[in-house]
């Protein structure tokens, strides 16, 4: 691995320029800005429009050829050096209560990483290019991660456009409606390699003092929704041992996977995030209890034997409550695995800058993983604090976003030297 | 106990009038009446007044005197014998849902008791009382029972006139609509004795495969709402030993619950019937969960030890799982004791009568147990279907609705001749 093309002439470290990154964060945190802080630029609204008119703008003033293409995915690439770019991004939506930093942090460090470039004279030896992927939350239209997902080729064009909002509308309607309906095909182009800057959205790094985090994949998901029916009855005339109730049996398997992810331990995580009772009368013992159970590591083999667990447990579970146990997957993603030479290239490089750095799974989901499949990827997380994410109150210390900035400029030079 | 005064001159034993009871059962049943079966009389509403007017029209062709009382509850008095009367009664108002027996039978066969007696010349040496109390169901007016809970002086008449009610409607205001704002005042005319008569409401007479019930109280009841505040997190970034999950505490107090009902046993029913959870999604660790717990027993000290060991057990959840729980009480009352007098002679009447018998306490709350406040009271329990109620599929079969009215005119009768 090469690393001298970025160092420049008189030999001293290049930095971004912390104020311009900062500006155009506050900037776009603008666009949609919520009155008590955070912002709402739920993917494809007015407001999404805005904050890509926003950006695109920005990267015609880097003198960066701007693409969009058939899913709505802008990407910005400064026209330098030869071959396949080396690719950061992220996206511009957020949740309908989301911050400043989820996303937007790694598309307007990619910028600043490009002008940073540019202004000092620095010559990649490959393109370098800013993705901004559509609808990333899938906080309107599911699933998350979608102009990633269509971006790899994982879901057609024409499907995308089918899928219908939260609010009733066709997501081909509102990117035409916001005219970022372009005419680059999917799948994209594919990068050199590419890493992404992101906030951890967790408490990891916050809770350990580590600086930096070396993303090493992403957690495997497993949702399912457990719909348990017993019988309704009195809650005052009805005797203990002749009731068949869907609350109690909710409330074993919630114990059992709490248990369970004590068993596994390590990445494993298990939550039980929903459950709708019925007919929630305080004197009636209900008739039906809906759950769903998110189960998540970064072992398939391990994620596999929790839900061979559950299954067998929810089997248990019906014939000694008496009650009908219904599983229906919701969602199920394998774990990704980012690709060592990236991470190991991330690890060094904040290690160079004088960070502390852990090695750490995301358990969230990003579009990294999605480019994971085209090319060798990583990631960088900066620590959030209190871990907060998908909240107004969401914050990374400017330190952090300036020092995740340097980083990411440094890994993409030397990404741009390197042949995989 | 002197019993000789009903048996009629012959010497055979009097009957009701299966057919009658019926006839009446199913016209009543048709005031308000669901398209699928079923009826919706709800306390004070056009179709409650023309259930009223429809059993006043009976009461007025057997000659009582109809008393109607300052919150609408209906007194039929068959001026008969001396001093005070004998009564029965129950309610005719029903919840939006609910069936034809549940209160109207135990009114039905109070009128069904005097018709009888004043066909078969039978003079009973006390006046005999049909009572109709107002909102027993609570369905439209909290608290439920109000009617006899004014009756026997529980709550001034003012009070339960400001009642507003689920529709916004002011109970005093709808009772001077629907013509039932009558003059007769609160606390009512203390009665010799009470008895009603009920569907059970639960499965036991069913399951035991018992004829009868020979109700000998009410289970106290506890009602509390639980809010457990813990911390929101994302359910895949979150490590399980950094949680503050209120959803899990909530799984531990509902299995705590039933364990907690399986050692004190006996009549200790315990109930998780709602819950609330927030945000309620499939991949947050939820911030609040807010739950209600129903404990009931007969004895008023097992159910207090029974409370002191929920509270301490939320002290101790709340350490080890880092949450806040805060507890408030929604409903309590103190079991009622019927008394043994009318128990028993409840039990001697119906084994009398050929049927098998179980002195049982009644898991739902019924205007007796106001009633007994002020003089000797006792139920008598017929079976449901299923333990069927508050349901249009509610149903107890012909022969035991009739048997139970027999049994109600013999202990109607025999209380009348009883010095207490």
């Amino acid at each position: 691995m090469r690393s001298a093309e970025f160092v420049p002439p008189h030999g001293t470290r290049v930095d971004i320029n912390d104020r311009r990154l900062m500006k155009r964060i506050m900037a776009l945190g603008e666009v949609g800005g919520l009155p008590g802080g955070g912002c709402n630029r739920l993917a494809l609204t007015d407001a999404d429009r805005d904050g890509r008119n926003l950006v695109v703008a920005w990267m015609r003033d880097l003198n960066m050829n701007v693409a969009i293409d058939v899913v709505g995915n802008i990407v910005g690439t400064w026209q330098v050096g030869t071959g396949a770019p080396v690719m950061t991004g992220s996206h511009i939506d957020t949740v309908r209560t989301g911050g400043l930093y989820d996303g937007n942090y790694g598309v307007l460090a990619g910028l600043e990483v490009i002008e940073t470039c540019q202004e000092r004279g620095i010559e990649p030896r490959r393109p370098l290019a800013v993705g901004i992927f559509t609808d990333e939350e899938g906080a309107r239209y599911a699933p998350d991660m979608l102009g990633s997902l269509v971006y790899v080729g994982g879901m057609l064009p024409e499907t995308a456009h089918d899928v219908i909002g939260i609010d009733g509308t066709r997501l081909g309607d509102e990117l035409e409606r916001i005219g970022y309906l372009g005419a680059t095909p999917c799948p994209g182009v594919v990068p050199h390699a590419f890493v992404e800057l992101h906030i951890e959205q967790g408490p990891l790094l916050e809770v350990n003092q580590v600086r930096i985090g070396a993303v090493t994949g992403v957690q495997g998901i497993s949702w399912q929704e457990v719909t348990i029916e017993g019988q309704s009855n009195h809650a005052g005339t009805t005797p203990m041992h002749l009731r068949k109730d869907p609350a109690f049996a909710a409330a074993k398997l919630t114990v059992f996977l709490r248990d369970l992810a004590t068993r596994l331990a390590g990445n494993q995580v298990c939550t039980v995030g929903k459950i709708d009772v019925h007919p929630n009368l305080t004197n009636v013992v209900p008739s039906k209890v809906v759950m769903t159970l998110d189960v998540r590591n970064t072992d398939e083999s391990i994620l596999q034997s929790a839900e061979a667990d559950i299954a067998r447990f929810c089997e248990e579970l019906a014939v000694a409550e008496r009650v009908r146990i219904v599983r229906r997957p919701l969602a199920r993603f394998e774990p990704v695995i980012f690709d060592d030479r990236v991470v190991d290239l991330v690890e060094s490089v904040a290690r160079d800058r004088g960070n502390s750095v852990q090695r750490m799974p995301s358990g969230a989901g990003h579009d990294a993983q999605m480019l994971a499949r085209l090319c060798p990827t990583g990631m960088i997380f900066v620590p959030s604090h209190g871990g907060l994410s998908h909240n107004v109150n969401e914050h990374t210390d400017e330190a952090d976003l300036v020092s995740g900035a340097n980083i990411l400029l440094d890994v993409m030079l030397r990404l741009a030297g390197t042949n995989f």
